[in-house]
């Protein structure tokens, strides 16, 4: 007999398929109260045995919330026949230092071993950008991914690096050159994690709230501007709308923009980041991401009015904003002009394909342009350099 | 102003979004001759600058063919407008031993980025399936994910591991702890590699052949028993139809089988697989895949053939085959059965939730049980130790 061969008969031969996931995010305040079933509710309903799940906690978290490993033992300890926690809780050393030093990796996959969970088990994070990240990534490549359920503590991680469908560490010198797209099983933000943070902390996130604002929203935009005192009084009802509206505003962009794996070389949400991230490196993490962003954003749009994309009213409101919301706008590291715009070429390589910047035309209007001119980001520099907030005493008043 | 929220008025909310991919098979012979457009083809035409590439190769596949860097410098050479090679030729150890040593993994991440790969760069790597493993999970965790364009080697690449969505790396002594799902840019087969193998790892991959023939399409088993002798004697029409027909087999599951990332636990192409991983590793990896896959057959369909759902002379009929393929189908490592029967439990650890094991009713018409009888086992066991082919001379002559 001869075998008849299928549709292999052709000696090229392609499939197509599809995936389907879905992001879930949470909003709720005390999420650890035994009486609150916000946390619970996003691992849904368990199938034929219980939620298996492992606790990571930031270690900054730990110290600003000492009684955190009594409350976790107690929201699961009354929900004990739908979650069975798997070992003891993972402290990680919050901070971009777990995302510098690969052991903080290395030990989050062992602990994963070590409770022997399996991909339809949990690992349950509770922390700032960092530590999200690098427990994510471990996540993602223990038995070629297990679920994660992220709980993000500071404004920044809440408003906009939480809620990513990323995760990575540092390596050879380039902040996540390691790591995965993976899709969070859900995302629960818990407001009351704010309250103990630094006020450098707290305002950290805000630079990526104007940055999404900027971006795709006016209307947020001019909340920022108006309620900057409130924000920077840390008045709740203030920072929970800007927090909650910049959340979905990023998954939405995520679930919506066509392109969550960022396999083509636009990335419309990386706007002001391209020197941001050379800053924060160049400080040697000096700069935290969220200051930096704020200078990145203020490059940024001095260089589109600059090159007359934007209005000059339009960029010093942004300027005026910014440091309205208690933003550094200049930073000695900027005199360092040649290393900074070396950046670029890391941006490009980074994503890959020709180099994307995302700029303003207005407020809600970006623009991807392909080519950036040095002279002109100089002129942009020198001008933050010589810059004043025209309102500052009013606006901060 | 108050800032009027948008969807997240609710405190919890979703967002659901699918990505799409591309499997890409190409079979030819004589990939590197400088005249077969076959490999540049599967790239794609470069958009704004040539490819940029970077190629792996196994250091077994180098020793059989030595002129194989003059051949791809050549390739690629006159192909200077579309391709960019970066770096030298990376050499990569072969064997499962590439997958236990992290630092092979290490350095395939370590050569992507000293070439300055990007996220839309290439690397090619050419090998058997341990190193198309390894590279592959470089690839996959380098800038989040690089593209990978895959040159399995072997007969069980070419037939099943080239061209699955999944990468990997041993860890914690534990068969591919580590890794990813991701889909390759392309898969592209050259069956003039098959020439040089030996005669073990010739064979090794017919064992797949006849697992995916078992469970998909009862021509191909057909074809495999009556072409024994033939594919035995590695003649070329009968060796490229089966693998051909195996390989797309893989692909069209992949694309079609409804959860390419396993995500449930079924995982249907695992059939024979549960001993199969655990005979590998109780035996130090002295025995191949290839080799554990024929023995975890025969024991998957006398066990099958035990517990009433298959009947008892297909077993036979498949554990003639096997035979009659040459593959062996008892070893010394049978009789430790007890440490045998533990990995069923590190097989439902891996893929999570509860126990599934693909079993058959018929050639063709696989079945999912959750449960297995450990004394059916035993006794498939004692069978199989007892067993001797009714037809090996009539089958080999």
């Amino acid at each position: 007999m001869r075998y008849e061969p299928g549709p292999e008969s052709e000696d090229c031969v392609g499939a197509a398929f599809a995936v389907d996931y879905r992001h879930r995010l949470v909003f709720t305040r005390d999420a650890l109260d035994p009486s609150n079933p916000a946390l619970a509710d996003a691992f849904g309903s368990p199938a034929d045995r219980p939620h298996r799940l492992l606790v990571f906690v930031d270690s900054g978290v730990l110290e600003a919330w000492p009684h955190l490993p009594r409350q976790i033992a107690a929201y699961f300890g009354v929900r004990r026949e739908a979650f069975d926690v798997a070992g003891d809780l993972v402290v990680v050393p919050g901070g971009e230092g777990a995302k510098n030093d690969p052991l903080v990796y290395q030990q989050a996959i062992a602990a994963i071993h070590d409770a022997g969970l399996c991909r339809q088990s949990y690992a349950l994070v509770i922390g700032g950008g960092a530590v999200l990240d690098v427990v994510g990534y471990a996540a993602a490549t223990a038995h070629r991914g297990i679920r994660i359920v992220r709980m993000p503590t500071t404004t920044l991680a809440q408003a906009d690096g939480g809620l990513g469908v990323k995760n990575g560490i540092n390596a050879f010198g380039k902040k996540n050159f390691l790591g995965t797209f993976a899709v969070p099983w859900a995302v629960v933000e818990d407001f009351a994690f704010l309250e103990t943070l630094s006020a450098t902390d707290f305002r950290a996130g805000l630079s990526e709230v104007v940055k999404v604002a900027l971006l795709k929203d006016a209307a947020l935009f001019r909340a920022l501007t108006e309620r900057a005192p409130g924000l920077i009084a840390r008045d709740r009802e203030a920072t929970e709308t800007v927090v909650r509206r910049s959340a979905w505003l990023h998954v939405d962009h995520i679930a919506t923009g066509g392109d969550p794996f960022e396999r083509t070389t636009s990335r419309p949400l990386d706007f002001g980041h391209w020197s941001a991230h050379k800053l924060e490196q160049m400080t040697a993490f000096r700069l935290g991401h969220g200051a930096a962003v704020a200078i990145g954003l203020a490059i940024d749009v001095l260089y589109a009015s600059e090159v007359g994309l934007l209005d000059e009213s339009t960029a010093r409101l942004v300027l005026d904003t910014l440091a309205s919301l208690g933003f550094a706008l200049y930073d000695e590291a900027l005199e360092r002009t040649d290393e900074l715009l070396a950046g670029l070429e890391e941006f490009r390589e980074h994503l890959g394909g020709r180099l994307t910047i995302t700029l303003l035309r207005d407020v809600g209007e970006p623009v991807d342009v392909h080519t950036i001119d040095a002279a002109a980001v100089r002129r942009a520099i020198d001008s933050l350099a010589g810059w004043s907030p025209a309102e500052r005493s009013a606006a901060a008043g």
